[in-house]
């Protein structure tokens, strides 16, 4: 951490704080400007809380250098992490393909899609129970009766479920029935949530907030961590600019900086990030292309009647078309993203 | 809502798609364009889904016209929205100013405030017992206690509480303790709070998300709103911007935007939005001229040993007379902070 | 200049690089952290790229601790600079309005509407005779002629004209014809514009660019000034954020901002900002209270027929009421829009 | 175009608005709804403008339907313009990959540099003389004397030249010297550059502005297109967002977004997307993923000493895998990067 004093503090002020600092375990070299002190603190700084030193009236600035995530830390934990579900991994040479319809809907629609997706390689179902809708006149889904809809599914096609939670109190049952937990982009700072998530062992699926910044989505992520939960895969799905062709802009570069500053796999949600079915091609290729470990992507076999999101889904068969293509695009990165038996 | 159709679309998928629409019991309208079709719906389209007509392959684009939000609608409702906590108003000629910690940390530390920002011309204290922070690691409020030391204050000075709620399992006891129950930026779009909040009768101070549009901050009270509880203030807080000087641009453009849009008070928060002490004097000035009903403001006695905040919390003194100017200010546009008694 | 080297990084490339830094005659502090060095830079740095810096295969990260700009910083110059047109101040207790209209049309127009503006206290005349359109089919200014239309305006009100160039051939024209040389936001970092201007002594209104930050605001000013004109006056005008209910976000927080970090008066645009006629009052209010010295409004007799921008236009007699509730709003800062004996 | 009127319009002002727009030769179909009126306009709608509607005090809100742009729009021109520069196709089958440093430093530099990239496929030579910097105490580039060096260049290696101009007096010069003219991304507006390059016939590598929408890009292109010159090529390069890990944010869904809108060629920039040598390769990967018809990408022998941008830069040794891999990911699309019988 560097501390920046206002051009003309007393010496005895910046000595006072340097001593302040330093009661704090922390060591602070201090430099002489031309105009102004500047303080190095060297050590563990995660004790010191950056906006006390701010509200000091002679600090001018305050600036990290460390980042202020530990157990997401790359720094600390070279290996890349790889999640095991049912023997489904996340995060390896494998390029995990998450598919399935927005909101589960009806057991035949769901078995019926997630037969499909599994024949074209997916290796996990996604679909919504409990959504979260900008309106209150909105399909909010089925609710308990989805998850045991996706059940069916998964004991229909042994394809794990992946599906969206939106409150503590349905923890334990999220805990017994789904494999992959996932926390919207609303929720992803929904602290509360997070704590409690720490507490189980399930894999979380922690997807970007839409004005979330790399750093705080990896604070959201070492929330859970921090309670004992290190299973966590992020998500990139779009975040908000001021470009409104597109529902979110797709920051696809946030995959090898993620890369770069966590062990953690990061997969990418084409299909929200735009909002337009007929994106979800190209930006799914672009994503294996720049390096995800996987993809999440709207699968429907009827969009137009879809309960939800039907302009972002596409249909079974351009799926598996899409996926054909991707797997040649993960082999020249020496991945694969299913099978080469399966084919 | 208006729906341009695909170039080259042919008449019969056209009529197709108008008769789809109109079994929802909504007029349709078609026009033909040089180069394509054009529709337009006449009536009640809330209960039309934009996204089932965009998932249709002959669809280019569809814009709505009609605002979704109905409650919160001021089209529905010409008078403003006065709030009555205990005799003291929000949104009528009266400008409610919030003050108090960002944190909650002792019953000295609470009591010793609430006096002071009460003997300055406050109406409301704040004071956090539940807090937000990025960091898992960072000071996490004095949760169910900080809630008994604000009760205290109240006691002690008659002042109403307004406090953050962070999860439902907790609305029982914020009903019960305390006066306006506030959903921070973080939880605007946390819908399964918002439902719950709505079967209760509490005002609710609802904070602009950080990227939140107006539209979509309208229809988080609609949520509340929907559920039976109009009591409803809205909170402009700063939005996320690529400008990094300030921690979030104040969007002060929002208040005139929301009083033609919506009958419900608006009222600003200063510290938060630049995250900087400094700045709140300057910020609160500008909210009153440009029609805020109210301000809720960080006031801590020692801003350097503040748990949290403390760069952007004022001292007393500074919030003393930051209060006179403010009155002056609102007594040009007819109305006024604190009673002219009290001078 | 503060630069964190990459973990695991040598000694000997971090002496290395220390060394070369000494070259160029900074002083470089070493600081040895559990997991990577930190160089601290002193002195006279802007000769340091920080670029070259960050191409080094083993720096992590390069931040900057001086502001770049140094005749446009306040640290240097601790006096507000005040300009003087013909005996109209900016930057001093007088707010300085400029008012007219988008572009100028007619002679009977400008003039009728120069005599208007004035009337109501406005001490200058803007009104465009060279229009950036986003759209080569819109109307583009009268160009030349527009220039004599404002000369007459200036015979026959004495007021001095404000009016924006587009390129630096008509620079000539300009020095010898308007007072205020107006560079508008899509030429803000048009380098080769500023680095001419520089070489004259006429006033410069500089507009913040759409997605400018306050820095690169204050390095444009640099630019001017470095050329030997140091007569700045910088306008905020609105920001390109996710929100558009908005045409942009009017960032009143740069008000105070600017106003620490460098002595040039700003001004605020509340008509472009907001691009609703409807929302100029209450925000060119909210620009006096935060500390503006200085507002620039458009005005025009008959905003449905204006060839630009009616939209935001606001009525001669709504401007005439604006300028006494301004002038009444600039008592409480101590200030004042026109002169007493005026009313 | 539809027109929104407010609720509450009198019927008569409705059909007056409605008989001013016929006066224009468009069609009005007027539709009332249960609150407001709702006009159509259908037609040739480009001579309404807009903002005159809007002034319109019954008005609402005016909502485009039609696309501002002509000659750009795919609509009118459906086959993809080829972009022909001495053999060297852009926006065929070919991926036009543009290569070379930030900025001319020696003609020893440059013609090696050439000779490098030309020797690992590249098409073009790119090379700043005329560079845009943020302050005006950074290096300006060889400007003249810098195209002088490109020329030789060429004639060692034969490649195309792309180079920036920065203003109109330099036009005659680089239709005479340069290949293909770049506009940078801060004069995408500066709208009298664009004039005078549209009355040339010589291709225009048209960049982004940091904060353009797609239409604004669109529009920009269709300033040139209007004067003469359809020889225009269009370059993603990264938009200003809030996240700044990445100095800017590639929105590489602009690519599809593009190509469905317009049949002009697209390239995409990843070294100022990122400014970071090490996002260059995933990001250029992407890029070819996701569809785009270019590549332009800075390659420096020595970044670390490079006179600019010196950590975006790779070296030559990289640039040369680099283009291996991408011409193995262009083969899944259908497209090569270079002449198979190189290798």
């Amino acid at each position: 951490m560097i501390v920046i004093m206002m051009p003309g503090t007393p010496e005895q002020e910046v000595m006072s704080l340097k001593r302040r600092i330093e009661d704090k375990d922390v060591r602070v070299s201090v430099t002489k400007g031309d105009k102004y002190y500047v303080l190095g603190l060297v050590g563990d700084t995660t004790a010191i809380d950056k906006s006390k030193i701010e509200a000091n009236e002679h600090v001018s600035r305050v600036m990290k250098v460390q980042e202020p995530y530990k157990l997401a830390n790359r720094l600390f934990h070279q290996k890349n992490t790889i999640i095991d579900v049912s023997g489904n991994t996340i995060g390896g040479d494998k390029i995990a393909v998450m598919a399935g319809p927005c909101s589960v809907e009806s057991e035949d629609q769901i078995v019926e899609i997630a037969k499909s997706v599994k024949e074209s390689g997916a290796s996990f179902l996604r679909g919504g129970a409990f959504k979260p809708r900008t309106s209150p006149y909105s399909f909010q889904g089925l609710r308990e009766s989805g998850l045991d809809l996706l059940k069916i599914a998964k004991e229909e096609t042994g394809l794990p479920i992946v599906t969206e939670i939106m409150s503590t109190d349905m923890i334990d049952r999220f805990v017994q029935d789904v494999d992959i937990i996932q926390v919207g982009a609303r929720n992803m700072q929904n602290f509360e949530l997070l704590k409690e998530l720490g507490k189980t062992k399930k894999p979380i699926l922690l997807k970007r907030g839409l004005s979330a910044t790399i750093e705080e989505l990896l604070m959201s992520a070492e929330y859970i961590m921090a309670g004992g939960n290190e299973n966590v895969i992020l998500c990139e799905r779009g975040i908000r600019t001021f470009e409104n062709y597109t529902r979110n802009t797709l920051d696809l570069s946030a995959i090898p900086a993620i890369k770069k500053l966590s062990h953690l796999p990061i997969i990418v949600d084409p299909s929200h990030a735009a909002g337009l079915w007929w994106m979800v091609e190209p930006l799914a290729k672009a994503a294996v292309a720049v390096g995800a470990d996987g993809l999440i992507i709207e699968v429907h076999n009827d969009p137009e009647n879809a309960k939800c999101d039907g302009q972002q889904s596409i249909k079974p068969e351009r799926f598996d078309k899409l996926m054909k293509d991707l797997n040649k695009l993960a082999y020249i990165e020496k991945r694969y993203v299913y099978d080469p038996l399966r084919v």
